[in-house]
């Protein structure tokens, strides 16, 4: 791409961000290299992600989403590890330039970076041939104390109570909202969802669209849990595949099976849409949201296990994580309904959708 | 990606290069980041470079030259920052599965990636489109000790003497022969050429040919450079766009003009090729090697400037470096022919092939 462009639209905008971290950052854009300080007695963190066109978002997608959310997905694997951001590494191939594709993503990247203090280094600019696909690549770098240690997937022990930020499977609920307003719902749920879901979706409050749209496009990561959890949680893993799928890496990994506690994944949604319980099948509905908790994906909110009680001290009155279950021997994910025998979740995977991360 | 096929090629292979280097890698694949060591004193260095198909490499090269080279750009880099490599981040998006194809990939990286010891951290595989093009994106991370300081664009001095390591030119020579066989010469250089390059590409050697091809298929890293040239070289580079374009990057940023010696850069290829003169037309045939030197593209030799004579007790008696001009006031690339007044060289874009970095 042409040296103006890559001068205009990320050198330029970022400077002020290199600039106001000077302690880390050496040399940033331009030179054969970037170079950084870490602070003494750190460990390096690192983490990269792709999103292509057609696959991780939309081609009418609007271009300062793109490049948010191409950063977000980035810097939520430092904020599952608990490390914090020193910067990142931009590899874009465009098959056309487009100066307000360009000028959009720019500002949409810088937006995100600006609020984590995550200057731009480097990077490298293609421009690929016409028919090819937008592909994003970052490459995030952040540290943490030694004595951190890590937060690992398979560091989970017996008697853990599961943690969750946010609300699981509200970006889920965004883009079950892009696809049905592009009559192409099939393309996103189960056969079966494809009665109840239009019906759920139509009933949404205006708001909780907005949240819901807001979630998918700007998914705000969770790094401000990294210095909290520290010595606290044992395991810890962002939810870019959804709840279910990606506890079931940490459960898998610890051989642990996860008990979930269908109620508290219910009052997580109430909490959102209080009104709820007044509509008529309000518990078809919240059953189904449920579903989209566990299902989810792109949500970049957080899931931790924590040695029982804990937490009690950090997280006292906080509405931005709840405790949604806990960790027993066996294996699977199982759904516990009072009064009801546990029933264990079976993965529904739309791999058609989002690649799978290595 | 599916997980057994990223497992099988890329997490399985690369298992014994992270275990040979432990004291560096802390966590590799698996974890939302991996995490590593730097020695103290030191800083990090980072690079990333992007290869799509059909602009950096065409879709039917052997998978483990792509490796291979997807791998040695970016070491270039830290080859001409004098750093020496940690490890690498690996980005894949390819439009279809073949394990033919994956392992080939793979093989050619380790193969590379073990020579360096570079081993590989984590990564990103997404399955795109049927009808996208492969990309593929590293970044690499090394460190160079504090008291370094970095080779920088900008840091070349008056007087300087320009250096080259290998010969600049050969896998462009390289490339036009693939372009030949393919009858699309036409595609990768100058109609000027049209004339002259059949008749150079027809009267290669078959071992001059076999370099060119190995050249521009499997160039090495230059890392042997960065010790030597620490606290000696002012600026450095690595020769991606050509002698000429990346010299320009050299004099541009350090407000001066180079002065090339021609005959220095044809006793270059007259080394290689010393049955040249005898043949007709051999002074044609020189002429059209140096303006592939000075085009050149691919080669990842090092371009370095130093104060003069501060490099004969390193060089001496080295053949795989040479002077071939100084720095001077004035700005821009010219050709010194004794008993002719200096040519200005005029850069000849082939965008069409290469991206440009950012």
């Amino acid at each position: 791409m042409e040296f103006d462009l890559i001068h205009r639209h990320f050198k330029l905008p970022f400077e002020g961000l290199s600039r106001a971290n000077s302690r880390t950052v050496v040399e940033g854009i331009g030179d054969d290299c970037a170079t950084f300080r870490m602070s003494p007695d750190h460990l390096m963190y690192t983490s990269t992600d792709t999103l292509v066109e057609g696959v991780h978002f939309f081609a009418e997608d609007a271009p300062e989403h793109i490049g948010w959310k191409s950063l977000a997905c980035n810097l939520s694997d430092l904020a599952a590890s608990g490390a914090e951001p020193l910067g990142f590494m931009l590899n874009l191939s465009l098959p056309r330039i487009s100066e307000s594709w360009l000028s959009g993503f720019s500002s949409g990247l810088l937006q995100l970076a600006s609020r984590f203090n995550c200057p731009l280094l480097g990077g490298d600019t293609t421009s690929a041939g016409a028919n090819s696909a937008i592909t994003i690549s970052i490459t995030v770098f952040g540290q943490a104390p030694l004595a951190h240690h890590g937060f690992h997937r398979s560091h989970a022990c017996v008697g853990d109570e599961v943690w969750v930020s946010g609300l699981p499977g509200l970006a889920r609920l965004g883009l079950l909202l892009e696809y049905h307003a592009r009559n192409q719902l099939a393309a996103c749920c189960d056969r079966g969802d494809l009665q109840t879901f239009p019906v759920l979706l139509s009933r949404l409050s205006g708001s909780l669209q907005l949240e819901a749209l807001q979630a998918l496009r700007q998914p705000v990561p969770q790094l401000q849990w990294g210095g909290r959890l520290q010595g606290v949680a044992n395991a810890c893993i962002d939810l870019s595949d959804g709840l279910g799928g990606d506890l079931s890496h940490i459960t898998q990994a610890s051989s642990l099976s996860a008990v979930l506690s269908v109620p508290a994944l219910k009052s997580l949604w109430l909490e959102k849409w209080p009104d709820l319980p007044t509509l008529p099948d309000a518990n078809l509905l919240l059953d189904s949201l449920v579903r989209i908790s566990l299902q989810g994906g792109d949500d970049f909110q957080l899931c931790w296990t924590a040695p029982a009680h804990s937490l009690d001290a950090i997280i006292l009155h906080s509405d931005q994580a709840h405790c949604i279950g806990h960790l027993q021997h066996g294996e699977g994910i199982w759904l516990d309904t009072p009064g009801q025998s546990p029933a264990r979740w079976v993965n529904q995977s739309y791999d058609h959708f989002r690649g799978v991360e290595s």
